[in-house]
């Protein structure tokens, strides 16, 4: 909370050296402990330059996803009020349904620079190399019969394909439910896990892996990173950001005012062509094939099998299959 | 296992004396390992009789609701094949969650002779008297959407329903989703807890409480048990097999053979009339009135407002307002 404090201080003034003294008035503590949380602060990679009887400069913040870079500025009443920031974790995922299990609030977020044991969908791994993506969970209390939950995977795929469409121009495109691509190839996952009681939502772990700058030769051949496609680094706190935004903005649209068609709207907008081949993965044992048709008004998805027939899917893994002269 | 297996051969002999030399032929074990057995069957509640020179002889069952009562003569494939007897914990459903955490298969039952802190719906205790009542949560591991997983409450209301019926020949009533109730008065109550993993569950904790033998003077003034209404106490144990073959039987009817169109049928048959006056509690805090018009094909509840509309309602809290002159 001081270290916050003293940031944000250093930050309106970063042009000019604050001293000690300054420092020490405007956070109601002793020069000893503004030295201290100044060195707890450089601890964290934040730069900032000291001279004696001239005070201290913010030359440079951390390039973590601390939670004072992220809060800073961030246009959210629920999402990312509190964070909860990690060098490494097994899984944000778990941690956040263990603080959800103690009573965390809505719009809590778990971060992480590296994960030990990133979960995906169907037990899966997700790699989540050191400081190059964003690795974060987000703790929902959404009072809502269980059938409603999917609609959450779908709208946050939306958010994560806009954000990463707004921040690069790059063309995104979301496999159902909620994979995000780019030509193809992974950039991220949604893995969201809830405890419910009869038909009544207790929690929801919203879980999001997204490789930003991850170079191509830590990740899996079907993957990709934003950098990789890009070109060049990008901001992930200001991306992290957005995304935050942009969920809490389509949370309530769908479950405070009921717009759920306007998010299907914007997902068809990313979604793979109608006709496109599909093989789907029903519970890793039975496997249809047929062509992608369309997302139906509750957001599961509807193939056009072999035979003609359209097929609702709530459930499974989508493979996009590549056609000759693709 | 070294146990049941003496149980069971005392139990077929129970008119005779059985040698603790044939014993620990069949067993394949000493002599002394046998008479260490029949002192921890004793102390189950066991009533067995020893004379030398004669052996051991089976007198009386415990009255508990031991593994090898239970699954004496137990006609499932599933439910029950593994069974953990505590004589006491917190709550059957959270010990339930924390083994199907780590990996309990489906059918596992936790069951305990006293519950401390017995959960049920909307964070209420359950009250949980020893050796009076049937407290018992079972691990599911149903492959299904979400959207399915109301009509395990539903099918569950109705085999405890019948169980109940069959055994004393009582007037049972079901209010909606689950309770069980004896002269408006409920008997027992179900709490599903569930975790799942996108749009597909993970597991399901089915937790009972049934007041069966429970002194009228414990219970809360709503509540009643079988006991007090029958006028005569009720064999748990058979009880709770008649009620896991129940389950059973209607789970694969529902799940593996899509017919849950029978199950609404009989739930209709123990529902209260149509008409009947509710109000019903929805996420603590909004309160609607009405009158009992059906349940959905889902399994969801169908109310007749005051306006004439029928609203359709997924989760709450329903009481059956009293009328004048009922």
């Amino acid at each position: 909370m001081i270290e916050g404090k003293i940031l944000n201080f250093l930050r309106k003034n970063k042009d000019i050296y604050i001293s000690g003294e300054m420092l020490s008035e405007k956070c109601g503590i002793s020069r000893v402990a503004v030295w201290k949380h100044i060195r707890r602060l450089k601890k964290m990679g934040y730069v900032i330059d000291a001279i004696s009887h001239k005070g201290y400069r913010l030359l440079r913040a951390s390039d973590k996803m601390l939670p004072y870079e992220i809060q800073n500025n961030l246009r959210t009443e629920i999402f990312g009020k509190e964070i909860f920031f990690y060098d490494s974790v097994a899984s944000t995922n778990d941690t956040a349904y263990a603080l959800a299990e103690n009573g965390a609030k809505e719009g809590a977020v778990v971060i992480a620079e590296h994960q030990s044991k990133g979960k995906g969908r169907f037990n899966r791994i997700w790699i989540s190399p050191k400081q190059t993506g964003i690795y974060f969970s987000c703790v929902l209390r959404p009072k809502m019969p269980l059938k409603e939950v999917p609609k959450i995977t779908i709208l946050v795929a939306v958010a994560v394909a806009e954000s990463i469409s707004k921040t690069t121009g790059l063309n995104i495109k979301i496999k159902w439910p909620n994979d995000v691509m780019i030509n193809d190839h992974k950039v991220s996952g949604i893995l969201t896990e809830l405890k419910a009681e009869q038909d009544e939502v207790d929690f929801v772990i919203l879980g999001l892996g997204i490789n930003v700058n991850t170079p191509k030769n830590v990740l899996p051949s079907h993957a990709t990173s934003i950098s990789c496609e890009n070109g060049k680094p990008v901001d992930r706190v200001a991306l992290m950001r957005m995304i935050l935004e942009k969920i809490e903005q389509y949370y309530k649209e769908v479950f405070k005012r009921g717009h759920f068609n306007d998010i299907i709207k914007k997902w068809k907008q990313y979604s793979y062509p109608m006709g496109s081949k599909v093989r789907i993965n029903l519970h890793h044992k039975k496997i249809i094939e047929g062509s992608f048709h369309s997302l139906s008004s509750d957001g599961t998805l509807l193939v056009k099998l072999t035979d003609g027939n359209i097929k609702e899917i709530s459930a499974g893994d989508v493979e996009i299959v590549k056609q000759k002269n693709d």
